[in-house]
C-alpha cells in the first residue's frame, strides 16, 4: 500500500473553495451582476483576480467576454484549469498560476472581477492586490465588479451569545476560568446574529469607491454614534460590510447584516466589557480604528473606544482586538 | 488610540482551548475518571501533559493530590496560572512551561492524565509526547488516565452527506466542476454521523495498552470485514476512536463512535469512490494503514483499499488519505 505526497498544500485551499461555493448569497449575487450585463460584457478583456475555481472567470466567459484572465497564486489552478475545459471555456479563459503583483498580461483589460473580501471586509487584505491589478491592468474607464464596498456598526443585544461566548468561562465543569473572558473580549467573534437582537441604529465607518481608492484609504479613524430603537441590554457593537455592483442595468448589493441572509462572513462582533442598559433614544458614541496589521500582513487591527452618557454615569473603555 | 501587539498566538490556542471546553462529553468523562476516583488521586503526584487552560490538573488537584504538574509548551499556560490561582491551586499545582521532550521535574510521577487524542485518535500525534513522559517520568506500576485506546471502522450510507459533499461539484451554480469531487474522496471529511445511517458491524483495526505501548504501535497496517446489518448503498466508510479508563472503581469510556453522544471529534468519513449496494449479510473486506507523514510530523497519512465481493463483481479500489 502506497500514500499520496502532498494532499496538504491543495486541502487547506480546497475546504476554503467548498465553504465559499456553498455560499450561496455570495455565488448568485456574483452571477446576478455578471451573467444579467451581458451588454457590458460582451466581446470585453476581463481579469478574475484571486479566481481560486474560476467560477467568476466562467461566469464572464458566459456573459460574452471576449477573453478571461483567470489568476490565482495557489495551486487551485490546476484544477481551474480542468474546470475551465469540463465546461467548454478553453477558448475564452486563460489561467495564469502568479501573484498579482507580478503579472503579466498581453494587454490591457476593460473589467476585473474580483471576490476579495475577508471578514469585516478587510480581514486578510486581498483588496490591495486587486487595486494593484486595477492600477497597472485596468484600461481607462474600465469597470470594477463590485465597485463599491462599505462597512457598518450597529448595536446588538444578544445575551445568549455573550453567556455562551464570555459568562461560559465563570464555571467550566466547576472550574472557574473567569480570566479567559478577556481573550472573548478581546478577539471578535464571527457569529451570525439573529436581526431582532440589533437595538440601534447603524452607522458607515467606512466607504470605498473601488474605481478610484487607494491601499492608504483601508487605514481608517471613524467616529460612529449608535441610537437605541428600543430600551434593551446592550451587549455588543457588531460589525458588517457590503460591497455594490452598480456599473449594470440594476444595481445590486452583497449585504453582510444581520438584517440580511446569512453568508459564510457571518458577521463580526465586538463584545463590550459590561452590558450597558439603554433607554430609547440613548447613544452609544465612539471611534473605531483599522489598520493593517505590521507584523502580518493578512491580519487586520481593530481598536474601539466608546462612551455612554446616557443614564449612566459617562464610560470609557478602549478595547483592542485583531482579526484571525 | 493604540493596538495591542500580539494576539495572534494567543487566539489560535483561545479558540481551541474554548471548542475543546464546550465538548461535554469530553470534560465530564475526564471529570468523572478523576473526580469518582479519590482513592487513586489522594496524596499521589501527577503529571498532565499537555494541559491546556489547565482544567484535568484541577480535577487532580480537587481528587487529592498531592503534587501537580500541569506541561504545556504554548503560551497558555500565562492563563494556566491565573486559573489555578484563582481556584486556590497554587500550592498543588506548578505549571510549566515546556515541551515534554525537554521536560525537567524534580521527582518521578504516580499518575500521568493527558487529552492528546485528535481526528481519528492518531491526528496533531501528540501521543508520542505522552509516551516519552511516561517512560521518562512515570513511576513503576504508575497509572495513565486513560489507559487504553482504539480505532474503529464502520459502513454508512448517509447518502445526504455523500449529495453535500460529492455531488455538490457536478454543478456549482451552473458550473461543472466535477473535477473537485476527487478531493472530497481523498481527503476526509469531519462530520457527525447520525447513528441510523451505520449499516454495518463495527471492526477495531488498532488497540493500543497506554500502559505499554510504543510509538512503533502507531504505525500500523490492518484488514477489516464489514458485515451489511441490513440491505443498503454503501457510501463511505466511517471511523472513530474510544479511550478508556479502567483503573477506577468503574471502568468508564469516552467513545466518539455515532451511536453515541457527539464531540467535537465528530467521525472521520472516507467516501468510496462510487456507491455500493450491499444486500444483507454481504462483506465489504479492506485493508486500512496509518502513518506518520513524514514531512509533517503532526500530520497523519491514511490509506484504504477495500473489495465488494457479493453480487457485484469483485471490485478493487486504493484511496490515499491525509487528515489535516
Amino acid at each position: 500500500m502506497t500514500f499520496s505526497p502532498n494532499y496538504v498544500n491543495s486541502y487547506a485551499h480546497f475546504g476554503i473553495h467548498e465553504t465559499m461555493l456553498k455560499d450561496s448569497v455570495r455565488t448568485h449575487t456574483f452571477r446576478t451582476a455578471i451573467l444579467d450585463n451581458p451588454h457590458l460584457f460582451r466581446d470585453k478583456v476581463v481579469l478574475d483576480v484571486g479566481c481560486g475555481t474560476g467560477i467568476l472567470s466562467c461566469f464572464a466567459a458566459r456573459a460574452g467576454a471576449a477573453r478571461v484572465y483567470a489568476v490565482d497564486c495557489s495551486h487551485i489552478v490546476d484544477q481551474t484549469r480542468l474546470i475551465v475545459r469540463k465546461n467548454g471555456l478553453q477558448d475564452v479563459i486563460t489561467v495564469i498560476e502568479s501573484r498579482v503583483e507580478h503579472l503579466q498580461l498581453p494587454e490591457a483589460v476593460d473589467i476585473i472581477v474580483s471576490e476579495w473580501m475577508g471578514y469585516f471586509l478587510l480581514d486578510e487584505f486581498m483588496l490591495p492586490s486587486v487595486l494593484h491589478a486595477r492600477d497597472n491592468w485596468l484600461k481607462p474607464g474600465g469597470l470594477m465588479f463590485p465597485n463599491k464596498a462599505s462597512v457598518w456598526l450597529c448595536g446588538c443585544d444578544d445575551a445568549e451569545l455573550r453567556a455562551e461566548k464570555l459568562d461560559f468561562w465563570h464555571d467550566v465543569c466547576g472550574v472557574d476560568m473567569s480570566c479567559m473572558k478577556s481573550f472573548s473580549i478581546s478577539e471578535p467573534a464571527i457569529e451570525i446574529v439573529p436581526d431582532n437582537h440589533v437595538t440601534t441604529t447603524i452607522h458607515n465607518v467606512l466607504s470605498l469607491d473601488l474605481q478610484t481608492c487607494t491601499t492608504a484609504d483601508l487605514r481608517f479613524i471613524s467616529p460612529f454614534q449608535l441610537r437605541a430603537l428600543r430600551p434593551n441590554k446592550l451587549q455588543a457593537v457588531l460589525g458588517y460590510f457590503c460591497v455594490s455592483f452598480t456599473h449594470g442595468r440594476e444595481p445590486l448589493q452583497l449585504n453582510t447584516g444581520p438584517m440580511c441572509d446569512p453568508t459564510h462572513w457571518k458577521q463580526t462582533i465586538f463584545f463590550l466589557d459590561d452590558t450597558i442598559p439603554m433607554d430609547n433614544n440613548e447613544l452609544l458614541t465612539g471611534v473605531i480604528a483599522v489598520q493593517q496589521n505590521k507584523n502580518n500582513e493578512r491580519d487586520l487591527d481593530i481598536a474601539l473606544e466608546y462612551k455612554f452618557n446616557g443614564n449612566m454615569a459617562i464610560r470609557c473603555n478602549l478595547l483592542r482586538y485583531r482579526l484571525r
